[in-house]
């Protein structure tokens, strides 16, 4: 499989087969609105996340997402933002498959995922928590933070704060 | 079935048959923190809500319910509380079953759910919307609003700002 050689409606459609597989229902309307993100690097294979968006109001946010096996959601943050808000909070409920995700603390030795080859130095958070279906943990805001799914690839709800995508920070020099 | 002659365990019990109908995975000890209300009514046949709730934090909360067939939830709303909070909003989308929902608004002739007997005239919100797996509906802050399921129950996760029970405003005068 090649997710690049896809068009978008085949790739939501195959995002869509993930969400089935955790008994989440999309209307067909819903499914084209299923976000496919590459992060500008065309690379979906390896790099990518994608979501469907449940609600995001100025107080809170609720979205399902996937990840294709071993496809890697890029390291990032969520910095504080004006007025008083600390960051995104955010808490992942795992609902199919198993996600290797990696926050700031003690490394871990001999982690279960790794990034892409050609990408290791732009990834630097190496604590790892292995969340597989009915595992959550929560990342404080502006926290490092990326994962990636096992071979089943995975499903995963993310509670949290207002999500305002362009505050976030990658640390990936191409992103 | 009496849900009242049942321990609170067979009740939360019961509440997982209904999260696995809609392939939620709680662990044995999460079990254990499904919350039974029965509102202090004593009397969950007719009235009472269960959920288990994912977080609840002073920005965003998750949880996901359980109505049995034809259980009522009593109507409530959530007021603005101190310090410019305008009010619990929540987001619901079903995951299995069907939810007649009655919210402030014109009322709906032939509605599909009526409170118990009883009960009638301790309701007002009469306008109704009717959710099945894979619909949802946000209810604004500070507006009354009560809802049942149907003859198969009903799994429905809820999306919101902060849960704070203590401030919400329930209807019925026994409660």
């Amino acid at each position: 499989m090649k997710l690049n050689d896809l068009t978008e409606i085949e790739v939501q459609r195959k995002v869509n087969e993930y969400f089935r597989l955790a008994d989440i229902t999309l209307k067909d309307e819903e499914i084209r609105e299923i976000q496919v993100n590459d992060f500008g690097l065309g690379r979906l294979d390896d790099l990518g996340l994608q979501l469907f968006m449940y609600i995001n109001t100025e107080r809170y946010c609720a979205k399902e997402w996937v990840l294709f096996p071993r496809q890697t959601c890029p390291e990032h943050l969520h910095p504080p933002v004006e007025s008083g808000d600390p960051g995104k909070q955010e808490t992942f409920r795992c609902k199919f498959g198993t996600v290797y995700l990696y926050v700031e603390g003690e490394a871990t030795s001999n982690p279960k995922a790794h990034p892409p080859e050609r990408d290791r130095d732009q990834f630097t958070a190496a604590h790892e928590v292995i969340l597989t279906a009915g595992d959550q943990y929560t990342i404080p805001p502006n926290t490092k933070h990326w994962f990636q799914a096992g071979e089943e690839g995975a499903v995963t709800a993310e509670y949290s704060s207002t999500s305002t995508d362009e505050h976030d920070i990658f640390t990936h020099k191409d992103i």
